[in-house]
């Protein structure tokens, strides 16, 4: 339905790599993509985010509807010119933001009202709507608008809420219209009921997208249960589109799903752990605020060519983060958005050598049981 | 007494232009050296701030002595490694933020008590003590201890107060002793008593020092007092060493004092600004907080090549200060800091050509009677 490409070039097993082409620029999978929340991927500067190898970053409507508008940035130029990323942007459709951080939420058949958690001001999310603010972004890929049920939730209440999704995936599909070079994804939900999730990939097909995601996990369930639910659904999506598993997550998540058939991420984990000190190596999860690093000169991890690993020590970077300065917050998101990306290059690798076990196995040893937060988003 | 060496290349009136050549690099003077309180100039990478043209930064020892600690410092193998900046650091004694930050001092001949403002730890600063934690940073440049009595003050206690830092000038350029390729500096005290500052002059360079600071300045007076300050003791200062003026300031505070025959300079304003949302242009300062940049498209200064300027517009920059994201931060500092070091290099070539009072003039246009803050340390 568009000029957007997706081509497979290897794969192992049920892992798949490949590229998807757009306008605007090759986004290599498995990618992994970066927030930019508000118009930034916080404290980075674009150029260094796209140094870290990134092809892709996201952008969330929720957020920038409310400030500066959706109106005001396709005025200024579009968010692309905006914010400084020429490369592409995928942009989620709000109504996860809207479910976990706005207030008043009423969720009707014509859309979500709520309040701003900005200045309070009421807004009006529709199908139409979140569409209509996708395309005044001037996103590449634009997702859907669905209904998040809060987890956990019954089969009849998860139910009920896919259904409502479904018929908003048909109104959002019907926004979105044709507009050459640029995607629109389905959002597969159905929380941890395999016949929901089936369900829900047969009726998105039948509407027809260029790439379908997977909503409505890593909010809380355990990790097997997520695997679970991908071993459950990937085999009835779509081959030949791209799979999107959004807000996931930790290192050891992403592989796990990488082998069961999911070719996109993205997750907020890396910047907001470099916020708060706490960087992802080779070797595991390390908190600098631990007092083990404070004379330590070796670098965060050896085998990483980032700033922060090839310009200061452990120790300095113990210093920054007990001493609140904003460098370590800028070091810290540039180590992690770097682990992240060396990460899928590293499965694009394996995928194409036929060793995705392994090199997930080895990851699987640094992270599982790593206390490291995940399933947060925006 | 050491191998530095301090050329002067022009004079225009009273302004020079020149190098100071130490080990780690040279320093073009006028110069404007960014301040990297706690081993980082806020929310800049070393290499974005050599970028920006600055030769030198200041360190503070209050804060190093503190958080790392020297010994620790010193340990990791001085400051230069630890922070990443190979080229000359000048460092303050510490003493001006024990009687601005600490709490309980308790000023005595020996030296002063105060309590750490980040954990109530009890400390004790002598001249002795001061030199020594500044020899294990491994400062290229080291200040006397003084005293800086809270303005405005009488001139009985001025008095009293300037014969206090001149003893403890004499103990710290006694225990400074002989560092090859390392400066010390004396501190002119005196107030804005002509007689008690060329007092002090004559002190010191009777004790002889690699350059001379004029401290006890832009902490409260107005402009033109500081600047009769300069007038009356500039013209007593040895020739053939660097002259500089700690803690300042506004850029028209600074072609002020360049034209009394200032060398060097240090403030926090282009940083602190920065993470303020305000910003130093050629055509006086900008808030861009206000609504007034919310659809411009201009950048925030056309003749400036930063990566603020080059890269984004003012609408966007807007966006990220009312948003309180990192990377305004991380702009409006890279920015400010290029302003001041713009500042200096015109200030250098219209020396070399003769016209710095036109240059002044116009820098004083722009900025007089604005209402940038100045003045702060630390």
């Amino acid at each position: 339905m568009t000029d957007v490409r997706f081509s497979i070039s290897a794969t192992d097993g049920a892992a798949r790599s490949g590229e998807i082409t757009l306008p605007r620029g090759v986004i290599r999978t498995p990618a992994f993509m970066p927030v930019g929340t508000a118009a930034t991927v916080k404290a980075m500067l674009p150029q260094s985010v796209r140094e870290t190898g990134a092809d892709v970053l996201l952008g969330n409507t929720y957020h920038l509807m409310l400030r500066p508008g959706a109106e005001r940035i396709a005025k200024l130029g579009g968010l692309h010119t905006f914010m400084g990323w020429e490369r592409p942007i995928l942009t989620d459709s709000g109504g996860f933001q809207v479910m976990s951080l706005a207030g008043l939420r009423k969720i009707s058949e014509e859309g979500v009202r709520f309040q701003s958690h900005i200045d309070g001001a009421r807004e009006f999310l529709t199908p139409e709507r979140a569409m209509e603010i996708q395309r005044l972004l001037g996103s590449d890929i634009q997702m859907v608008l669905d209904e998040c049920p809060a987890y956990p939730a019954g089969e009849a209440e998860i139910e009920k809420s896919l259904a409502l999704s479904m018929r908003w995936a048909r109104r959002s599909r019907a926004a979105f219209g044709d507009q050459p070079g640029h995607a629109c994804f389905g959002i597969v939900q159905g929380g941890v009921y395999p016949h929901l999730r089936q369900r829900s990939v047969h009726e998105l097909t039948a509407i027809g997208f260029d790439g379908y995601a997977l909503g409505g996990l890593a909010v809380g369930e355990a990790q097997a249960q997520m695997f679970d639910v991908l071993e459950a659904t990937t085999p009835h999506m779509p081959v030949d589109r791209p799979r999107y598993l959004m807000g996931v997550g930790k290192p050891d998540d992403i592989v796990g799903a990488v082998l069961r058939g999911v070719d996109m991420f993205d997750c907020v984990l890396p910047t907001r752990s470099g916020r708060n000190g706490q960087a992802f190596t080779r070797n595991g999860p390390l908190n600098l605020r631990n007092a083990a690093h404070a004379e330590d000169l070796g670098p965060l991890d050896p085998d990483c060519a980032c700033p922060a690993c090839r310009g200061f020590s452990r120790a300095y970077l113990h210093h920054v983060v007990k001493a609140g300065e904003i460098i370590a917050a800028m070091l810290l998101s540039w180590h992690n958005l770097t682990y992240y990306q060396d990460l899928m290059a590293g499965l694009r690798a394996a995928i194409a050598g036929g060793t995705a076990d392994a090199f997930a196995a080895g990851v699987a040893a640094a992270y599982a049981g790593a206390r490291a937060r995940s399933g947060e988003k925006g």
